[in-house]
């Protein structure tokens, strides 16, 4: 219960921002046209592998002396008229791609525009193995296993086939389709020394920039954010597992019924990064306080346990890490994704005023 | 050498088109700033399988009772200010995504924003089992073969390791780098039943629209003219095999060093379809007139000689048909991918012209 208190004063204390110049941008609906000075796409990072021997154009399909470029990140960017200093790098989660940032599954602007709105340039990134970034160096398999009542869940929409009283996610059948329809599976094995080097290299390439993560980019985020010092903020939404702790600090793995939450050690002189740059974490509603059999509902518990011990061990080295639990900042209803749900605009507005107060906009 | 005769008289001898009021917007750089009224994206078309059984929350990952939504296509849209009636719905080819209309791969702004710099709506595709949209029906293997240099000719860039002499194609290697990486690999078969549905499906969402394909979406591509009367035109770049003939007036199949191409007969109530929009068809040079011994030219020689008969047979059943091989028509270099090559405002202007002429615009 220390969680909120310690946040939202940290958030809010700093005053001045809600009568700031961007008052108007966080709460106008700001549906009128997007003056876009650039927009493209590229990839970057990424390896190359060649075949032995020599190429034989009368022999194109044999491998020999060919290459392969894979496990390079992609990503589409749009710099908006006036944009400010540090542009946003937005990473999606598991099972998601830059989609996940793009129209809410009930047709609202998501994160994309919201933020291009404010005057952010924005890299939607498709991580490497995903999406447009697909070619892995690892070969891969994809099932079609009906899984989508376990994400039901797993997203916190509600235990299937319930939603949770309250949910800020739009009941419409169509919004459920257009929701499982955004996944796209890993096109080789999940790695998280390959996403972090995606992530890190985009980076090296557009300068200093702020980190949005989601989900399962929450633990490579932090590498990425160890890896290149262009990262000067990250803002995590819901991150799973893979906390980074340095060695000989790593806390008691936490059982859930779904699974076994465990840190990620590292060495103390990358793990300092980490103490070095403004973080905020969001959670949002319907984690349990205490253990229970719905392992959708006991992952999450676990988590959002496991990431207020890591906000202790960053702060205590001299981090500036903010937890915040939505429902416990008066924040109700919000799903795995409070980028897109029902109230995303008020959420975009604590972003918002995170960055304010830590001078990043 | 009757085909630019035909063509070239077809696309010019409107005349009018050259000062007419978008001549400015045809050749001026364009560089400053895109005025979007709305973009966004979503999903469309589609199956759902559900597995047998009855989905318990208590074990989520039993796939007893889960649904799988699989098989839909993505697309990403922008609608500029003051835009045209008509959108451009514009579908990659094999081993490529939305990516392809995107910045080139050294750099410069493709047909996404050349087109919306001339106002038109346009919608950016990832087709079923392809990028964002990867969730497939079917199970798929992805093996990381290494078969750059079979591109590096299939597309025509050259014959590796040489560029062909005049290539439209930038020769520094971050090119090369960044063309490779735009690949990215089909999540489950490929299949035209299910890519042509997809598209068809977007047209029923979105109207009357103007389809631009690439390569291997030229033969899906008119079997989505065929399924959606929303399909007002279509502009094929270098269309691969899967032609389309009224059963009973398939040509001889054409063998080459490569494959053997063959037309792919429907019923003629079918067919007819493609007789009743303006279609417009481009290929590049470095297409071989006599047959050669090295496959990814070859290739080419076959796929030009079947596009020559299936313009002719469309034409004779009263279709608008129009052939642009560019080199006859002086345009020399092009590779396989004329909207991005080197004099890709170029290209931009003969399809500019074509939609006036045939007042589409």
């Amino acid at each position: 219960m220390t969680d909120w208190k310690y946040v939202f004063a940290n958030l809010l204390l700093a005053g001045s921002i809600l009568s700031s110049a961007n008052a108007d941008a966080q709460t106008a609906p700001s549906l009128g046209p997007m003056v876009i000075q650039e927009q493209g796409s590229f990839a970057v990072g990424g390896t190359v592998a060649t075949a032995p021997g020599t190429f034989n154009p009368r022999r194109p399909l044999d491998p020999a002396g060919q290459t392969f470029h894979g496990d390079h990140l992609y990503a589409f960017y749009q710099r908006p008229a006036n944009a400010r200093r540090l542009p946003i790098v937005m990473w999606h989660g598991a099972g998601q791609s830059s989609k996940t940032w793009e129209t809410t599954a009930d047709g609202r602007e998501g994160f994309q525009n919201i933020f291009l709105r404010r005057n952010f340039t924005t890299y939607l990134v498709d991580q490497p193995r995903r999406g447009d970034a697909g070619r892995s160096t690892v070969e891969g398999t994809i099932r079609p296993t009906p899984d989508e009542q376990f994400w039901f869940g797993q997203f916190r929409v509600g235990v299937w086939p319930n939603y949770f009283e309250g949910v800020q996610f739009d009941r419409g059948p169509d919004t459920l389709n257009q929701y499982f329809r955004a996944m796209t599976p890993n096109t080789g094995p999940f790695d998280m020394d390959v996403v972090s080097n995606g992530v890190a290299a985009l980076f090296g390439r557009i300068g200093p920039g702020i980190l949005f993560t989601h989900s399962q980019a929450g633990g490579p985020g932090w590498l990425a954010a160890i890896r290149s010092p262009n990262v000067r903020a990250v803002v995590a939404f819901e991150p799973g597992s893979n906390f980074i702790f340095p060695q000989g600090e790593v806390p008691a793995p936490i059982p859930t019924s779904f699974d076994t939450i465990e840190g990620m050690p590292v060495p103390m002189s990358d793990f300092m990064a980490l103490t070095r740059i403004p973080i905020v974490v969001f959670y949002g509603d319907n984690i349990p306080a205490q253990p229970t059999d719905i392992p959708t509902q006991d992952a999450w518990r676990g988590r959002l346990e496991m990431a207020r011990l890591w906000r202790d061990v960053v702060n205590r080295h001299g981090g500036d890490v903010t937890l915040v639990h939505l429902p416990e900042a008066g924040i109700r209803g919000n799903t795995h994704f409070p980028f897109s749900d029902l109230n995303n605009i008020e959420i975009a507005d604590l972003v918002t005023r995170f960055l304010a107060e830590k001078k990043l906009d």
